[in-house]
């Protein structure tokens, strides 16, 4: 017997993970509705429209005392788990916060280090522990493919499953990321016409960034929408996103520089160049075509918006900040409401708050609460 | 004066705990009613009646929404501290999620690096500390008599006391555990005449195993019980705990390996063979024997319920997972619940959950939320 | 480009931090409110005699369940982080619990290994980030100044401020434990004329302490308090102390022992030689004339108390602590309570506690759950 022999093998994964996505998709919804948010490829046009409908809801019910608290009551009895084995703090604390506002109770594990994982135990039966004690898993795990093999796994083999939200897993896919880029895209170009017809400049390292190329993917959902890559050579997009575009009817253009697409853009969508991946000590100086500054901000449209996954180096200077496009703060902010959004969906609380939730919308002026 | 030389003594300390435990329990009652849970001796016959029908009934109010609501109301203006210095992921979750059950707010130190003990503060200063702030203590710990000896402490010097839970000191008691598998047993023959007359087979590292001492402990509780030890010669039972089961009349057989046990048992409770302990590097494989697979689960009594303490390693095979005598995950998930009913009986609002409680009972019927 | 050259400049803050405090302090504050609490010179004795009737106000209405249920609904829905990346566990545990008892939701940054920082991002994003997604920032920072400037830039830069706590920052200011400090002088002293007049010695390190530095500089706001520290020449107090003192005419005396005050002091304020600081590895021993020890009690003012900031070592013997007198715990307890009055002001509750609060006060006797 080699030590965790036993673990090799769960019945019917293998078979399960080998199909083709549309075939493994349908265990993770519940009588059509999402119960495991695994991959982009689940989200259509409906879907997205009416996810930010909520988004918007919710927020404008948060605005007012009484509206928050209604919400914070909503989901008062509920427990969520955070499983945050790789480091990040930005995704960690805008779920952490997106299950407060809807009033669940939060535990977490960050380090694997002080779980059970020291005495032998593997991450399927970790999970399944989480299961036990919580109504909902959010996950983000440094494996490719781990979330989805969990999820699975609570559904075919625990008596109890709960819900798993991916929030980052290895190198593939960050689901929540691609829904709260649309949604600032959406909300931006609202009183514009909407997404569709607008072009997006996407520039830095296309290569790697899993957000370059889920936002690609959903785009595909906007008809009219125009791609600008800019990156250097060895950053640029990958032949698989072109292939996809292609098969999509999206237009694309792929540049070397940030400049000329700076009149052109209607989003000017930043990435960091993830040098800490580079092995040969590159430094940033190379990147400086690829950098957005306070000079550059009379050359693009009036009406144009900046965004950025964050955190952010050196790409956009720090005196960017204070001009009414950019937008990366919002942004940020906007990925809390999603995921809050995308819980209550997940709940089956979407249509409480459409429907009772009607009386404690505010008006869509700023308040001091949010 | 000698470093630390004041917190050699604690004036009447000494004295106290040279006393027999019988003499000693009472300081940890108020008026009848158990404040401090330390040791398993505190637990009798009708107490563990009383709190498994708690349990049940908190279980069943929380099945329905406006009952788990009712329930998070009753103490949420309540505080906990989690003092978890001693690595343990399931037993600190376990504590957490019941706390948040009953509405609890919660703080917890896991690390005792990030504590003012690096300033030179004494242990006994840091629970102090921490019981200004909160109202109940939850507290693991890797020395012996930790536990006591700070609820002794609060008790006698603070002029606020706070109850305080052992969640597991050094390698004597972990009273919650013990109080989780007996409910576990009660719940699965609650309708073939409960635990008395039952055969439970105890195997693996009985030696080491605190979890297994307890229970045999308080297996005295319920008459006609026999107990079937199966270790390896170097891992088998205490001569203490076979010389208190003989002094209370509680049979057991000694046994060299599962396979002559698996038709008797009413109940097998696996456990961990702890090789993280041994020096001499053994490995696995000489523990096959004591290890549960798919292809035994045949020759098991039909209505047989297999236990774990949890995490396992090898010793029960993953695919024994989807049979419906496997009861380890549902053991673990009793666990969140009768801790969150030994609180409300800490807190006194067990009646209050008897009482107006009653109007959310929902059937036993499995629901969505559990 | 050098590496994070954009960080080294955020236009407008060299210019305003140059400025005298006086001229500073407006920008944390909001029509009259206090905002950022960032320095003792922010508190007059108006607001501290206002504050300490409302911590008296909230203790009183937490007593009793309904009292403390609705304190705990006053701010439900919302949310504060606590960055705290200097370990202080005591002080993060008071404001934790500061904002549960007023129903915050809280997250936390304790180590800034876990946080963005590592791919490079500036602090000052980091603590944008969490400003985008919570309600109330707490910061302790080693930094001298950060928590200022990072007000400052949350003020000027965000289209979304939110209001910033000083927990401790560099070896300058702590201003919330001088609150408490404070407090803990005017409740012990209430029945006999208040802090005016009264004689106040204060022990050990009074040179690096910035607890003392900050209490001796609040002592203005009381006429007739005479101060007399106590220290080893090497730990006495600064000459600024001194001249602001003179300046303000507080009357102060000298001292290199304890033992002439014993007899002459309302109340003694015991702190720690920080001998973790000292590279010559000098011994406790060397100060045991600043200790205060079981004996010594006797020779004290029989309404006299004694006050510590905790964690103590040596300085005050264990016995000490069953002496009504004593009174750091008690004091560490305040704390926590100050700290929800401020919480409570800041947001703007406190009109709503005076008001709608007076049918939950219960009477000062001491109640289970204090």
């Amino acid at each position: 017997m080699q030590k965790y022999s036993f673990y090799q093998h769960f019945e019917g994964w293998e078979e399960f993970v080998k199909r083709p996505l549309g075939e493994r998709l349908p265990v993770f919804f519940r009588e059509g509705r999402i119960y495991d948010v695994l991959f982009s490829q689940q989200f259509d046009r409906p879907f997205l429209d009416s996810l930010y409908d909520l988004t918007n809801r919710i927020r404008r019910i948060a605005k007012a005392r009484e509206g928050a608290r209604w919400l914070h009551d909503l989901h008062g009895h509920r427990r969520a788990m955070l499983y945050f084995v790789q480091p990040s703090t930005r995704t960690f604390l805008s779920f952490l916060n997106a299950c407060h506002i809807l009033g669940f109770h939060t535990s977490e594990i960050r380090d694997p280090h002080t779980s059970s994982e020291i005495k032998g135990e593997s991450p399927e039966d970790s999970i399944r522990t989480f299961s036990s004690y919580v109504d909902l898993i959010v996950m983000r795990h440094p494996q490719e493919g781990f979330a989805e093999k969990t999820a699975w796994l609570l559904n075919v083999y625990s008596d109890r499953p709960v819900p798993l939200i991916n929030a980052g897993s290895g190198s593939d896919q960050h689901p929540t990321q691609a829904l709260l880029d649309v949604y600032t895209l959406q909300r931006s170009f609202e009183d514009r016409g909407g997404i569709e017809g607008k072009v997006i400049a996407l520039v830095g390292d296309l290569k790697r960034g899993r957000t370059v190329r889920s936002l690609s993917y959903l785009m595909k959902n906007y008809p009219g929408v125009k791609l600008l890559f800019a990156a250097p050579p060895a950053f640029q997009i990958g032949e698989d996103i072109k292939e996809f575009l292609s098969n999509q009817g999206v237009p694309f253009e792929e540049h070397t520089s940030l400049e000329p697409l700076l009149g052109r853009a209607d989003a000017i969508y930043m990435t960091r160049i993830q040098d800490e991946h580079d092995k040969d000590g590159k430094s940033e100086s190379q990147y400086e075509d690829f950098c957005l500054r306070k000079r550059d901000l009379a050359k693009m449209k009036p009406d144009a918006i900046v965004m950025h996954p964050l955190p952010r180096r050196g790409e956009i200077e720090v005196a960017v900040d204070r001009d009414p496009r950019a937008m990366y703060w919002r942004q940020e902010r906007n990925g809390m409401w999603i995921r809050a959004a995308l819980i209550s969906v997940i709940f089956g609380s979407d249509e409480e708050v459409r429907t009772e939730g009607e009386r404690y919308l505010s008006d869509g002026s700023p308040a001091y609460s949010l």
